[in-house]
């Protein structure tokens, strides 16, 4: 049993306009509603691959009765989720029919109270401890109210139950995170630059384990994944540049990072499952979803290049 | 007690964002979220005012159930709403802070079933029958399923059992109410226009009496209502020109004009009541709220002037 983290669940939406004017009234043609915060997206990857995954983080209000009521309907995902009195965020994408473009609403999320975050220390630990977890991804923003050095304890946490831990976040949390020496972690390009202050990824990469992260793992759009890591460096890419929505593509790394992860598998088979998953949910018609075929096919065409040894 | 009647309600969502940019991604400063749809908004006034009153319609899925639960907060407001197995519609304002401007999305409302519709009919045929109600308002649009001619049956119950009806909706709903001979539609401008075929208030106002409405009271903005009746014609306007958000005015004229029929006031007392709520509606710091002290200040400066004959 894989467990995915979620500190500031969503519940996200997408509506369809004909076109969108800043400043009318606009007719919703089409509104869908799905789980969402990237924990929950990992998880309905994960559950997607015939894993069996269990969710935790935080759900209030009437948007978390409804993202309960949403992952109750998944196979293989087990809700652990700690109760909270204010409501879960929304997220909000408006899809404007006429140029296919996304604007894009997110609220700031829950203020979670210091008795709420003790609840849910209480159940991670439990669930961590559990003798079938085998792995720990923690994703996201921190919703207010929780304290910025949440995912650094959270690491602590793991690596004292001997539970390989992946960190998936930015800014802040993301620097308090990696102090705490997870096994992983896996920034975009943006999210690297600002932590090391290094647009390189090579340096950046290099100086995020010096940082204390184990393993980093950053993931550079088309040029796939480079991975620095304690057996050794490698690039990963995609057979050809993918065309369609890049959105929940980093989820999709982290979930074949995560379940590679918990499987014992060494880095270059992690990483070809990790660019194969991501590539194959872009190329997919319904944003966040993969495609399965693709991602059976890229599985063979995933090219891993050796790199310089580990700085 | 008063009956308002809103077939399709709605949680009213704010979301307050810096500057609104399309395509771009928005972190939501401020969300509000409201109890709505035009007859929940006429039950709000109304309970403001003082008056107790009685919701219903449909509500379903999670938004059904934030709806009721904000309605159960509101003092005043007995909650008879018909469950439906699909959920509540969202509205959506989003508000420009550098600007102020506001760009609104509405999403289309449940699907009701016959089914549901038929437990409808039976709930309000009791309610509209139930000693001690006053005055029904029938107010805005119809979700999908049900019939477009439902209005129209419901202004028959009413007048059946001898309870005066308002009727404020657009369109066909519209023009089918109007024929079964409501004793008051409240159109604006447009609505008016649109149902007679005439940009003149004076000529539509007629037109509309003649299709079959009992009395026609038309909103035309910053002129106030001008209303022909059984008993004359009238036009009401507020002592000066009022700034400030339109949102809900309508909404409160309708409250105004249905206390004072349940009152059974005579015309020109019903249309200063309306026109002082709309303008203190209209001047409020919140939209769809009112100010009452504005209110009162206004309710001995309304204007009200004999117009011709009813035609």
């Amino acid at each position: 049993m894989m467990l995915t983290v979620t500190l500031n669940t969503a519940v996200d939406l997408t509506y369809r306009v004909p076109a969108l004017t800043p400043h009318a009234s606009h007719r919703v043609t089409d509104v869908r509603e799905r789980p969402g915060g990237k924990g929950v997206n990992v998880a309905r990857v994960l559950a997607a691959l015939g894993h069996d995954v269990t969710v935790t983080g935080f759900a209030g209000g009437d948007t978390g009765l409804s993202l309960r009521a949403h992952l109750a309907a998944e196979p293989r995902i087990t809700d652990a989720l700690t109760p909270a009195a204010t409501a879960t965020r929304r997220t909000l994408a408006v899809v404007d029919a006429s140029t296919g473009d996304t604007t894009q609403f997110n609220e700031p999320g829950p203020d979670i109270t210091p008795a709420e975050w003790a609840v849910f220390l209480d159940s991670y630990e439990d669930l961590v401890r559990a003798p079938g977890t085998t792995a720990v991804a923690l994703c996201g923003s921190l919703p207010p109210g929780v304290p910025v050095g949440a995912y650094a304890l959270l690491v602590r946490v793991a690596r004292a139950a001997g539970v390989p831990v992946l960190l998936d976040t930015s800014g802040e949390p993301l620097r308090r995170g990696v102090a705490a020496r997870p096994d992983v972690v896996k920034p975009n390009a943006d999210e690297l630059a600002v932590l090391t202050g290094s647009q390189d990824p090579e340096r950046a990469t290099r100086d995020a384990r010096r940082r204390g992260a184990h393993a980093v793992v950053a993931s550079l759009g088309a040029d796939g994944l480079l991975a620095r890591t304690p057996d050794g460096t490698w690039q990963a890419r995609p057979p050809a540049p993918v065309r369609g929505n890049p959105t929940g593509a980093g989820d999709s790394a982290v979930a074949g990072l995560l379940s590679a992860l918990a499987e014992g598998l060494p880095w270059p088979e992690r990483l070809v499952r990790a660019v194969a998953l991501s590539a194959a949910t872009v190329a997919a018609p319904v944003a966040g979803e993969f495609d399965p075929s693709t991602y059976e096919a890229l599985l063979t065409r995933v090219t891993v290049t050796t790199k310089a040894p580990t700085g």
